[in-house]
């Protein structure tokens, strides 16, 4: 009885669920600007709906009902996961919930404007209560969930997930990986160039046929063009968006197949489950795990690119003889490695370090010890520390390349990485229970791949969540072995 | 105290109505097919959240309190316009509007794909379930209005408007209309084919072109493609869309005009009460009267085609001694009067009677008087009746040709050929106020016939409304002389 009441409730929630999911592609993809200060309303409006409902006078009494009744194995981590959620939201006054939108929403349309400008003064003030309003929402998280502020913020995103457990995590790749980037760096022979221009209608059309091969449903599904790729909407209804550059083919492929790998765990979730907790994503650093088992494990892969080579030369009739063209050249431009300053566009052995720098600075940020004003100078000598480059007055690809911060999103940036290394795992285990999937891949024959991510990951909704879901996925502790082992087999080869 | 309350309510509510608003267009214009049926659940939810703000169990008391608060102008519409809201709404129960909400939903969907296969058979029972859904609402709302229940349902699209206002308007034009289109189809000379095709490109280009002179703000608006053309968003964000003929450059360009005017009444509306029941749309009728106002009266005319024709020429390099393009040959093209099936297709002079039949019809079918079994045959014999056609088993071009009743709107037909009236009043109006109007189109400038539409109509907002609406701004009851003074001199011509 109690439980059903929860159920119900949760099915209402899921729907306002739906509403902002859908508005925030909408922003970010169809909106014209004179319309952001109406939609920042409607959010902000939404989100408080939304708090009142999740926060409802009855629920501590339901919940305890509840765990009295008999409940399945789905039932109980239903249980467990509105429990979380009504504690987070508990936490916070409905008034804080409804500031912190409006005003994220606002902070990240003028980061749009004003990163285009490199002006960093114009953020400088929004990011200030950004960040005023983040750190109250993580000093009240704290104080229910008995957690350092930062690890509560953490937690709303991947639960379990702390600095007790990144710290280690990172210190070790801190240790690794500057010495296998220069390694790599000594030996990669630069790759031939691969031509172009790549015009955007057969991107597009080679994007749609790759995507789908590989498994997104479009049936339930859009694929459109933002200024960032993302991954949104619902799971009958997935939406990825990529940008093309007529330039350079695999930054828009790459892109599209890491949300695509976002799109394939929503639209996999459990469908018994669609408007209840239980049935969500695990959390964020999962779900990017997800879109770099895609993208790193699979799609950079040689028996993936073996697949895809002759389709996208037949896309831009190129000829078969080009050497530019050949196999090991396209690979050899998949798994290039240079230092550089944009995130997104990193590759996968310089990137943790992009994450290792944000993941210490928006630590400092919300603990006071870091002062927005100084926040240009310290992204510069970090961006020396680690990878040698400088960025100066280049706001606009340093500190103010992402969005994150912006719209409040501190403590996410730590799950990329983490995603990356569960990724490592979970595709080592995969490895072992399908020993022929290169062949199978090499072919074009997706489906045992995705049956595995579907049984181990997809269909696990929130079943099991974070480290947990990798532990019953995998059957060890997460751990940075098979990361490395995988960054070693794909960049320690001194001969490439 | 009590309106302020009042007030504060509504801006939560407004925000609703963004959030259906733009799932609405989502829904019609980017939605894929599968996310069907969990975007009928999220809109039922809004739906229900939103009863339950309209219906909170305070209003009534403050309503009271409300009125015998100092109050201006304004702010006392809009305690009559939070009233009706709130009457409309209280008769209802909530149970009752999600239901509705989704029954709609759905059916519009199935109606949709139906459509495109002749297929009566698979909406004829999600018809009968959305039927008795609207009988029961106009039953409730007819109880507490004090109304017949075909007028409930009309009031809630035009306040004040009723089959006693209708009908006789209705009676003139089944007693005029039939003569006047015989005696022009004797007469008028076939215009000379415009040639074509017209790129669809070059199509979207002109239509953004003449959108932006006569006035669509696309700062805070778009253009799009949807099956059907329509009108949505909200005030700060209003979203048209249109389809494209190939073959027939003024069927799209035509739609285009029409949805702009609709859309320059959003825009236009009081920027000071956007978020109050007060700021919004007067109603469904003089909401078409706006769009009808912009194509019927400025873009069918001879000094709009005037001003448009050397553009058109432009954007598809059409030759200026082409006797096709010569104006006299535009003016016949857009002003052809032809019996055809398809409502929205219809000529100015025909559409009248595609309305007479629906208000007929659907007046039956609400009050049992026309079984759901018997519409085909029924629309069949109307259509010979009125325009001399038939229909048979084409129902994609007989009876299901429209979404209306499919997605529960019985009552709004009429507001279209009262808005056509209503159109004609008003210009006639404003051509007293401004004898140069036309000299004014035929050279681009829209500025004088904006800023008179601004001030009569659109900045009006509802504080006005209905047959009021029309009284303050021409100083007349609504009456239908000016209406057929208007299709009169147009199409009563002998010659041609």
């Amino acid at each position: 009885m109690s439980y059903a009441t929860l159920a119900d409730r949760c099915r209402e929630i899921s729907q306002l669920d739906h509403a902002i999911a859908m508005l925030s592609w909408d922003e970010a993809v169809m909106m014209p600007r004179g319309g952001g200060s109406a939609r920042a309303d409607a959010m902000a409006a939404l989100a408080k709906l939304e708090h009142r409902l999740v926060t409802s006078p009855d629920t501590e009494a339901l919940l305890d009902a509840a765990k009295t009744e008999t409940l399945d194995e789905w039932q109980s981590a239903n249980v467990r996961q509105i429990e979380r959620r009504f504690r987070r939201a508990a936490a916070l006054p409905e008034r804080l919930v409804a500031e912190r939108s409006r005003a994220t929403v606002l902070t990240e349309q003028t980061w749009r404007d004003a990163r285009a400008r490199n002006d960093w003064q114009a953020v400088s003030a929004p990011l200030e209560g950004v960040l005023d309003l983040t750190r109250e929402v993580a000093d009240r998280l704290a104080a229910v969930r008995n957690l350092a502020p930062y690890d509560a913020l953490v937690d709303g995103y991947e639960s379990g997930l702390s600095t007790a457990v990144i710290d280690p995590l990172f210190a070790r790749l801190r240790a690794t990986l500057p010495a296998l980037i220069d390694r790599r760096l000594g030996a990669q022979c630069e790759p031939l160039p691969l031509g172009g221009p790549f015009s955007l209608d057969a991107q597009e059309r080679l994007s749609r046929d790759l995507m789908e091969r590989i498994g997104f449903d479009f049936e339930h599904g859009r694929f459109d063009v933002s200024h960032h790729p993302f991954c949104g909407g619902v799971p009958d209804d997935t939406r990825i968006t990529t940008r093309y550059d007529v330039e350079d083919l695999f930054s828009a492929l790459m892109a599209t197949m890491h949300e695509s790998g976002h799109a394939m765990y929503q639209q996999g979730l459990p469908s018994a489950w669609r408007d209840q907790p239980v049935g969500d994503a695990a959390g964020a650093a999962v779900h990017e795990s997800q879109s770099l088992s895609i993208e790193m494990q699979v799609c950079r892969s040689r028996p993936f690119l073996e697949f895809a080579t002759p389709f996208i030369r037949r896309a831009f009739a190129i000829d078969d003889s080009n050497p530019a063209w050949a196999i090991d050249n396209v690979e050899r431009v998949c798994q290039r490695v240079a230092r550089s300053l944009i995130r997104v566009d990193a590759d996968e052995l310089t990137y943790p370090l992009h994450i290792v720098l944000r993941y210490d600075m928006e630590r400092a940020l919300l603990e006071r010890r870091l002062a927005v004003a100084d926040i240009p100078e310290v992204w510069d000598v970090s961006m020396h520390e680690l990878l040698g480059m400088r960025t100066r007055d280049d706001y606009r690809n340093g500190c103010m390349q992402d969005v994150h911060w912006f719209a409040g999103l501190i403590g996410y940036f730590p799950c990329y990485t983490v995603g990356a290394v569960m990724a490592a795992q979970l595709f080592a285990a995969l490895r072992r229970e399908l020993p022929d999937v290169d062949d199978r891949v090499r072919h074009g024959d997706f489906a045992p791949l995705r049956a595995w991510l579907r049984t181990n990951v997809h269909g696990n909704g929130a079943k099991h969540v974070g480290l947990d879901l990798i532990r019953v996925a995998t059957g060890a502790p997460l751990g940075a072995d098979a990361y490395l082992d995988h960054l070693h087999a794909r960049y320690g080869n001194s001969e490439v």
